[in-house]
């Protein structure tokens, strides 16, 4: 059982705008890719093929606050919280912070909500069941760590 | 004196992921241009470097919430309404209609805020009241705007 | 039957990049949006679900060379001339010209070479005939065009 | 002195397109993105703004040629290989490899050649020489290794 993920990475310079720093919809590749390592780290993958028809997990809602830019080079943490978990979908809160910073700062928060759906064969997309293999190992962080002075909600 | 703008544009083949869907960072750029568009109808441009020091307007939150998938060619028309104006900050909400569907159907609704800033010499950003000429065309969209059957509320 | 097609597009904030260009990168999406484009002219599509297994057209080579920067809001035409038809391959010239200039002046050309493939069940792309309903409608354009003052190899 | 380096990463999802592969123009950052690497290998940074005006490596040419595709988390191996270098250019081949495949294949081959500019006030780019501290710790791979088995030449 887990709840929580850490990845880091380094900005590219393809993440940049002309303003000079990431452009904001970066964050959320970032956010994504951060779960995508969350899967790894329980021993799958957020892509689920073996399954007939197959899964995905779209997202159905997505948001970030920008509290400090994020330039070339910066070295980033995204922390990966489970806020939530429902037979159907999983909510995540992210923390962005820069680790080139002394002492790093916090450059953005962001939250996710995805849904189980099978790919019919038609196109359409239908909620489904989380997988039980998958559902048995992610809990919901729990609340003091999520109010914690290192967690999701504090700083 | 102007609230609202719509865009439209075509789902690009690069714009899509392996589930066969518009990645949904994306959306997050298309709101973006249709800001910009938005911009130049009003006789302007987003970038602003006929200030000294430069201005421009980074994002401080950004937010979607996904209905329906977009598909490669999908044709949509991006609708965008001045939600609130500050001195240094604007908001505007979203609505993503695909044009193709028979009626078209709402598949996304978004919001953004940004802040008006100055790129100082040291790469910091300040934030700074919205230029007069910028301000001055830009007005929050009625409540029966957006609360309307066609408006950003409703549907 | 046709050998070439103009889009034209508008530089997007996301496709610039922190020294204040269209990143390098973005030419090969403007390129393959090009290359979608004139499919629907010719009244199909690129993606070609309607045959079993599905066929696609993936690149298996790309290039471009970089005169002159693109900045954001520039105005650009793509134009399009079909350089090779093989009975599994197509290859195209790509010329890109800034239109907002005075007079327009050419900043980029490109090659791309796509070949058609079958995805089979097991993920393997296997390249096939390109459809005869959709060679018919493309030749290669003539020597003179491609050679001439306004065509893909004078200027 | 150094003519080469690898950098490893692992395929992200929203690099994919919907024909279930990395979409063709992610070759080309991902070959930047080893570039940068092996800038800051040698301790500096592709991003000189030490000096005035600030310099920067714009691309002048890229290519790829396509071998198999890359899919969602595999692993990559990006191996660069300095090929050319004069008073205000450089040029790179790139061998891209999968190294979750038993054994590794190669995926692709990449150029690209890059110019030092310096970034007029007046938004110009004008080409310079690639400055000394540079210049002196990258010199060209030699012969006998880009043509050897493992080397950018043979395979």
């Amino acid at each position: 059982m887990a709840y929580e993920y850490r990845a880091t990475r380094r900005v590219e310079f393809s993440e940049t705008d002309m303003a000079g720093i990431v452009h904001f919809s970066n964050f959320f590749r970032y956010m994504e890719t951060a779960e995508h390592a969350f899967f790894r780290s329980l021993g799958g993958s957020v892509v689920m093929p073996e399954f007939d028809p197959p899964l995905g997990l779209p997202r159905v809602h997505a948001e970030c606050d920008y509290l400090h830019p994020l330039r070339f080079e910066d070295e980033i943490e995204i922390h990966l919280w489970v806020t939530e978990k429902k037979p159907k979908s999983l909510s995540y809160l992210f923390r962005f912070r820069k680790l080139n910073a002394h002492p790093p700062i916090e450059v953005a928060r962001g939250k996710l909500t995805v849904v189980c759906v099978a790919h019919g064969a038609d196109g359409r997309l239908r909620s489904v069941l989380i997988p039980k293999p998958v559902a048995d190992r992610i809990e919901v962080a729990p609340a003091a760590v999520l109010a914690g002075p290192h967690g999701g909600r504090g700083d």
